[in-house]
């Protein structure tokens, strides 16, 4: 697995030629030569010796690197304008340094100097950010250094007895997975980011996982969490719950970066799954699909993955990449369920799970189609690079929002791409359910116009405007970063921005941690 | 039903036979005569007629109260020294006013009334709390008014497809739920304090029912929120879940009315159920019992309700308020589990849950335990009253912690107990339990002794001790009030306290609301 492979177009998997055939008959005819990379501009780290030999203090000369291709690849996040804007050869807001910190002493030392000397700093854990989280604003500081927590890679305790993990933040979703499995245990968080995603990252942008149904959203996990703020340590957590005040936990749970840097998370654990079964299920519409979903959450029997694929999405088949555009045109809508645990616990949901779902009208399609979703559960951001090859553009959102609302969501942001983009593909599929209400997922592809970064701003302010008009809300599982900010200031309104502004300010008086991100 | 009930000597359940026995047994003959109450005392209100009629212009001239009586009754909470102050007459801190505001509006132009002359606030909804968060700070303040939400009693809205419902805070448990059942919805939520204590005291102390194992903490219910603060309002909830930063929901939840008033709760329901069955099981000591527990909390096996009593606990048979002694003896540790929902699920639930506890050495005892539990559910506070009659000592209190500190804390507690009242008999169950750990929930007597507040505070303070020396919270759901505050400041840190003034000074600059409770 290669990190930097999301993104770079030299590591794009080729379109099958299904695939290819979809994209013309859509767009017409695909580009079939690359466009060629823009010159490079990256400028010299702004940070001079002196502060730069401070930061060596701390952390060791070795982990203080200022050449640009390290810098380069901190600059920005895997967002499609991102890729465009790499694509261009534009790395004006590269980091003026890369800081690696070994252990909290240290992460907390570089904050404190950052804070002393006025340097922006922006934890970076697996770079996978959709949203602008790692755009900061430089103005009126010194210089802005990327926060590397590559180092902080262990496992810091298991408790067997309370089935919890306290784990390091630069882990990612397979290194944690691996160390958790050596004592039989595993997180069960699989975000489509989990083979680069990291476990502060997870944390600190309230990250879900296709598991969600069975294994809960990430910050749902977490029991306990340290983190270095430029005023001092806070860690917390002394109890699965509790009345102790306002949950704490929470404010740092989706900070991303921007109140201090979490150093260690604490977060309940299962034994690895004896048995895992996935599964797929036909519906005639998206609308018996989702009513299906809606009464597996109201009832209590959810599966540990449960994901329902649109009509459009079903037709595309995007839930397995080597066979899009290969669904064979049955129709209908797609839903894959997916079990884990013990053999007896696996049977016992599977066949409550199935006599729900048969009694409303779907029809089971064996595990074929769960085993294809399993295979390319993690593939569909690989394609991007080559439909932006072929002249399409394809960017996702999401949002979610209660059932009731679901309908009228699904329309608004439909209709507001449809209207600001020519001829867009929109495919959606709703993967996370809860009691309430549920997420809403959409792919977006159109053909690209001469300017193909504003060309998406248009349509996703557009989209955003139906999703906050709609109730819902901006961000279900990407978080706010500096692409959401508008609309995140009219969801949580004057006095919730208030009052972040002043948790902020009270940790990070001087507003060094990942500054212009989440705070409006 | 009367609000009053609890802690009126004059309302007081005689001890049974039995129950007698017991006292005298335990701490030597009980007193037969009731202590004369002392003389009242209780302070003309501070507020001028000028303040007065400023409030009067909001809510009506006849919901601003100033008389004894009514301030007597909104004066402070239930716990053991709350009604041993009443007893002696003790009503100096009485409020000076009871403002009965009617809808959001009027309690946001109270607030803001309040902020600019200056008058404490305390909102109040059941009085039942245990732990000082009614006896708010007055000094620096032109007066105290309790903020008394009787009026506030609305369903405001039933989302059937979603299952939730929108709440006045003023509500109390059986009004919400005799609202809610028009509609073949309930809430689940049934703390002891269940028949006085309201959906707005829930929240604001993270209230947990006795039926949390199925039916979660209140505020694990909760997806939106209304607040009126000094600073303005807050309108929170645009769905189940979000990754739009902080769950800023998650401030107010807990906040004990120091940053606003909560106005409106929406809240997740469920149908009520067709079936409910309570049963009893038998375990040869609590440890066992503790693993049984833990065993289904982690298999994903709750029952609807699920509790342990210890050893002490089980021979008392507090379970059972009217057989309280009447134990027979047959030693070991008592479980009451508890099913609801349709009858599929019951039995489905009920097997499950029946075949693990078989499996690890319980004893089914039928229904019959279960039936005397629930009868005698919201007893335990009435007794109270007749104990201290008696010239008995009695108070509770309440913790949680990950499984493997359980016995650590357990013990830490009676130690501390043990060393610091004359021969206390402690009893302890645990009512609230997660995949990562559970609640301790402890009842202690002892013989009074001339000054019972003092010998009870010193009891106090070293219980709450040994509960942060070994890592739990202060509070699992009594809130911190203003009883628990120098241990609250403990287990968050200073970074942590420095947060939650920062939050504080936000929404209320001024400092108006109850000031001195739950912000160290």
């Amino acid at each position: 697995m290669d990190p930097e492979r999301w993104g770079d177009p030299a590591a794009a998997a080729p379109l099958t030629p299904t695939a290819r055939e979809l994209v013309e008959l859509a767009f017409g005819p695909a580009a079939t030569t690359e466009p060629a990379p823009g010159p490079e501009q990256l400028p010299a780290t702004r940070l001079d010796d002196a502060v730069l030999d401070g930061l060596r203090a701390v952390v060791g000369r070795e982990h203080v690197l200022t050449d640009d291709e390290v810098r380069r690849r901190r600059t920005r996040g895997k967002s499609t304008p991102d890729l465009l804007r790499n694509r261009s050869g534009d790395f004006a807001d590269a980091p003026d340094a890369v800081v690696r910190p070994g252990d909290h002493a240290e992460v907390a030392a570089v904050v404190a100097y950052a804070a002393e000397h006025r340097i922006a700093v922006v934890p970076f854990g697996g770079g996978t950010c959709v949203t602008g989280g790692l755009a900061a604003r430089r103005d009126g500081f010194a210089g802005l250094v990327s926060l590397d927590l590559v180092r902080m890679k262990r496992l810091l305790d298991v408790d067997p007895v309370s089935m919890t993990a306290t784990l390091e933040p630069g882990l990612r979703g397979p290194e944690a997975e691996a160390l958790l499995a050596e004592h039989g245990l595993t997180l069960g968080h699989f975000p489509q980011s989990f083979e680069f995603a990291t476990i502060g990252g997870f944390a600190a942008t309230r990250s879900s996982g296709q598991a969600s149904a069975g294994n809960g959203r990430f910050d749902a996990m977490v029991v306990g969490l340290t983190a270095a703020t430029p005023s001092g340590d806070l860690r917390l957590g002394t109890a699965p719950a509790s009345a102790a005040g306002p949950d704490l936990r929470q404010l740092l749970l989706g900070s991303e970066g921007t109140l201090g840097v979490i150093t260690a998370v604490t977060v309940r654990v299962r034994p690895v799954p004896e048995t895992t079964v996935h599964e797929g299920w036909r519906w005639p519409s998206f609308t018996a699909g989702v009513t299906a979903l809606r009464t597996l959450a109201q009832a209590g029997l959810l599966p540990t993955v449960l994901r329902l694929s649109d009509e459009n999405e079903t037709a595309v088949n995007l839930a397995d990449p080597d066979a899009i555009g290969g669904s064979g045109g049955q129709g209908g809508c797609l839903m894959i369920t997916g079990y884990e645990g013990t053999p007896t616990a696996v049977t016992a949901r599977r066949d409550a799970v199935t006599a729900v779902l048969s009694g409303l009208g779907g029809t089971g399609l064996g595990e074929q189609p769960g085993v294809a979703w399993e295979r390319g559960r993690f593939g569909a951001p690989y394609l991007r690079d080559a439909l932006l090859d072929a002249g399409v553009l394809v960017e996702t959102l999401e949002t979610a929002t209660f059932w009731s609302r679901l309908d009228a969501v699904y329309d608004g942001v439909r209709a507001a791409l449809d209207a600001t983009l020519d001829g867009p593909m929109v495919l959606c599929h709703v993967s996370h359910v809860y009691e309430t209400g549920a997420s809403l997922y959409l792919t977006v592809a159109a053909k690209q116009g001469d300017d193909p970064v504003a060309q998406w701003q248009v349509a996703k302010t557009a989209a955003s405007d139906a999703i906050v008009a709609a109730g819902a809300t901006i961000t279900h599982h990407h978080a706010v970063g500096t692409d959401h900010l508008p609309w995140y200031a009219e969801e949580i309104g004057p006095v919730g921005v208030q009052l972040l502004r002043a948790v902020k300010r009270s940790v990070d008086p001087v507003g060094v941690m990942n500054p212009g991100v989440l705070v409006p």
